[in-house]
């Protein structure tokens, strides 16, 4: 059940902004913490995720059900997983389409730059209010896996271990641009109207097509080979521009189902967040980014379909670790469904994970 | 220089439409055709391009210069050069920016679809105006590429060799997914307005954000990083959402300088019609499509960096070629700039290309 946190306290941010007070974090907490307060798990959602990391109403998807639950890697039996939704999203904490209480409607672009550094910052409040002094894991998957990096580079003495999944230590330019494409179509929307749209429209064709974009670098070349090919959606071509194969229907649906469940504001603010996300900005290098998790426990894991957040950059985190003589584990699972394998992949990563748990 | 070419009869198209005269096919030449007419060959060129396949004027460019030009691989000294732009396209071709005899207004929608078979039925045409029964060689990249698959299997008896470069024999789920991105990008810009933005204004956003989306997918991930990696326009962050990185920035300026020479509609015509490409259509393997080509010499070429046109695919003609008996080589060249690098690879496409049309 979704539970908010108040921040009571100004905030300061990276943007050198300050984020007045109340400051909600929307979270949801399954198992129980022990009396030692030592089984604590953080689980850290991606992109356009929400506190909802598991569910066992079957209505409801948790969007980690797949390794969250009873005698699942993230067994709530043994260990009190708590998962927040970020700052700048839609789904309860605050963001953009939050009310600011300076002027008693939404924030819109009002609401200041928030960076994967502002993130764990709001959420190790949410930790330390938990009376948790240091967590068992924190985990998470793309933008849930910078997180992790965040978590383990700024608050190592908070961190036991860490478990990064299909992510990366920055951005590099294919990701920025990417993401800058999917703004523009966002901004350059009518009725985003400068991000002040709320109570009068929403840019749903601008945001819709940012999806669109988006979920073709969370497919795999081979995954959308075999599930769409060159099928049709009708028995013959059309010649003309509605949608004729299955490929776009699929899209199109992707896109609009995607506008009635996010807010094209805080889809701007967090892929600025991500295209921002560079662990080692102002150190020498990698190493020395890291070079205070040293005590932390890794598990680092890539999906061999990925070509969003290809192998190579959890690698270099992998090299990173290894060469300041930290302890960590890698594995680069064969999966075909690009990189939205760690939303789906249910029997390596549960072994995987879960062993790594196991014997911390 | 350009010339026009005019179709004084109706063309039958594959969508079962007519197209009525005068239609119009630019095309240029270069170098001289000689007395026996055996040395002419036929340049098709990619989704944006034109006529303007080479160019002795500094001031002005050839898409393939590097390749077209006295001792380079395509010697107008030697060959008899011809290059048209395709029908569809906005570069003195008939498209939907042409007026339409009918209405005497431009066509906009009312243009048919037209498809890579259509355009090489006007090229045909074109060509057998200039007395030429065979063409020594039909050549070309991307979507001239298909261009050249499509004079193979529909027109073999006119085509004593065929190169193909940096292209496929079918459109795939993941090239129709980006190209229905983009063309959504163009439709939803209010200023499309179903097409007849002729004489008013024309959809400048929608299509700079479609032209992005393309140009990511024609450049290599490597060379982004290398040519932008994570360099800002200014010296830090700006934490809004202007532009902040050089990559964007970049891709920007393509847009923008995109929307300043191509057509919309034209955009929107292209872009379905290599979608709808399929050379094995109707036919039940790739084999049977290319049965009646085999007394020409193919040669394909791939490049390492090209992801959206993989090497793949350019194997899979390859082994069609070899297992009908047809004479084919093939290179897959080792270069960094991504699909794009047909357009700017001087060195071994003119020894390569060179050397094939030499010992014809």
């Amino acid at each position: 059940m979704e539970k908010i946190f108040t921040i009571d306290k100004p905030l300061n941010l990276e943007c050198k902004r300050t984020l007045y007070p109340p400051i909600h974090i929307a979270y949801e907490t399954y198992g129980t913490l022990n009396n030692d307060k030592t089984n604590a798990i953080l689980v850290c959602h991606a992109l356009t995720g929400s506190a909802c990391a598991y569910s066992e109403n079957t209505d409801k998807k948790g969007f980690w059900d797949v390794i969250i639950g009873p005698n699942k890697a993230i067994d709530i039996n043994k260990y009190f997983v708590i998962s927040s939704n970020v700052l700048g999203s839609c789904y309860g904490s605050s963001g953009p389409s939050s009310i600011n209480p300076k002027k008693n409607k939404p924030y819109a672009l009002d609401f200041p730059i928030v960076t994967i550094k502002d993130m764990i910052d709001a959420q190790r409040l949410l930790i330390e209010s938990l009376g948790i002094k240091k967590l068992l894991c924190v985990i998470g998957g793309s933008m849930g896996g910078m997180q992790v990096l965040q978590w383990a580079k700024t608050y190592p003495h908070m961190v036991r271990s860490a478990v990064a999944i299909a992510t990366t230590y920055r951005h590099n330019a294919v990701q920025i641009a990417f993401n800058e494409v999917a703004r523009q179509a966002v901004i350059n929307d009518p009725l985003w109207m400068g991000g002040n749209y709320y109570g009068v429209d929403f840019p749903k064709y601008g945001l819709s097509i940012a999806r669109m974009v988006g979920h073709i670098t969370y497919l795999s070349q081979n995954s959308m080979e075999k599930k769409f090919g060159r099928n049709l959606v009708r028995d013959k071509l059309d010649f003309n521009f509605s949608v004729n194969f299955q490929v776009e229907s699929y899209l199109h649906y992707k896109g609009e189902q995607f506008t009635q469940r996010f807010d094209a504001n805080s889809f701007l603010y967090l892929t600025k967040a991500i295209d921002y996300f560079d662990l080692q900005q102002d150190c020498p290098s990698l190493e020395d980014a890291l070079a205070q998790s040293i005590n932390i426990k890794f598990l680092v894991i890539s999906f061999s379909s990925d070509w969003l957040y290809p192998k190579e950059q959890s690698k270099r985190i992998v090299n990173a670790l290894e060469s300041i003589g930290a302890d960590v584990s890698y594995k680069n699972i064969n999966y075909d469904l690009g990189h939205d394998s760690f939303l789906l992949e249910a029997v390596e990563q549960n072994f995987i994970i879960g062993n790594f748990l196991k014997f911390l």
